[in-house]
């Protein structure tokens, strides 16, 4: 269990990477921020984002791909990612809806409200805030009514992949200061017993960095400079 | 290989979908514009979204998901998405970078050049569609540089689902009139390589729609209506 929630920690928009990469780990170490914008991380990634994956030789990058990667190497329990046909489809679906809604929505949301004011001290339009908001809205609305249902998990009764990715996505705006489970009894509920299959520990762990991130300091010009270009088409 | 290239066709962002969904197949009949929006289709997919599946009981969206399926459960040729550990970690990697990158590019493309100005009579800001055709430039080049390399598929000697779904998404920029592979031999030779694979008639069926989506009429002002409030942020 433990491997895989530390697959999406640090998340792919969260600012640390590792830089010794000789085991078999997702990235995870609370190295300087930026780290993942040098030279040495671009051996890892060419592309420059965490989080990534070295096992031995062999590198890989995209959360997804190493959650996946890390469930069958370690032969982790049927449920995280089950042999059933069907089932094993509704986490694919899951895991291909969320790339362009609710993990977009999530990562707007923390940037708009905290990473741009805050870590960077550019200011958001009122009016692209209360967009992105709406838009984390209706999404976290999908996510409850298409995907959890009345279920105990998002699909089915026990744990899955689908379940990790999509809190790892909800505790950004959460980080961010926006209560997304108010209002939401049954995604509160399943909130609930995801964090009790994961472990209260093991999950306050794995975002402990970003439960914390209204609290960073402000970005060191340098590291600024480099993210600007990165990060601009958010605010545009 | 008919069955999988189908599954993505028509795409998540052709206006087409299918209005009897009574076998196993991927949505592919040439229906009438927007008919994904209606109430109907919304029993298959209740975001309204193409393309969705139905194999008997079982329904099923998202592509990658609908690929994924298709592929375990027709017991495809190993190569298209292999049971070795890093064969297969490769190809889901690139299914995972694709969705908020070279996608969202190809998509942004066929919308800015032919979508809006065509269909729906709506114009783009002229340094909107720039930033949109820079992005697509940087995301083709990463395709060629960090994933294609000098392999004759993306992920090594044979065809796989990483193949089908990059050929699929740069056949829109191609739709909308972009040259995606002047300039790029290496990626020139690869889109060969995938059409001889798949064959030239079935490859030439499967991009019918999206090859003549230049010709397509005006929008029906009460499916441009519909569709307004979903592309909306397209043009924002």
């Amino acid at each position: 269990m433990k491997v895989l929630l530390k697959g999406l920690w640090p998340s792919p928009y969260c600012l640390t990477a590792c830089p010794s990469l000789s085991e078999t780990s997702p990235l995870s170490s609370r190295s300087p921020l930026g780290e993942h914008l040098s030279d040495a991380f671009a051996q890892v990634n060419p592309m420059k984002k965490v989080p990534a994956m070295k096992d031995g030789g062999f590198t890989l990058c995209e959360s997804v791909a190493i959650l996946l990667y890390l469930a069958h190497k370690y032969k982790v329990p049927d449920h995280w990612y089950p042999q059933d046909l069907q089932a094993r489809a509704r986490v694919d679906e899951y895991l291909a809806w969320q790339h362009t809604t609710l993990r977009r929505s999530c990562l707007r949301t923390l940037w708009h409200k905290v990473m741009f004011p805050v870590f960077l001290g550019e200011q958001i339009r009122p009016e692209m805030l209360a967009a992105t908001l709406a838009d984390l809205d209706v999404n976290v609305q999908v996510l409850e009514d298409q995907f959890l249902q009345d279920k105990d998990f998002l699909v089915g009764p026990h744990i899955s992949l689908a379940d990790v990715v999509a809190i790892t996505e909800l505790m950004h705006p959460v980080g961010g200061g926006c209560p997304v489970f108010e209002g939401r009894p049954r995604l509160a509920a399943w909130y609930r017993r995801v964090e009790a299959a994961v472990g209260k520990d093991l999950f306050l762990e794995a975002h402990e960095v970003i439960l914390k991130v209204r609290d960073c300091p402000p970005a060191d010009p340098v590291i600024k400079q480099k993210l600007m270009p990165r990060v601009l088409t958010m605010i545009q």
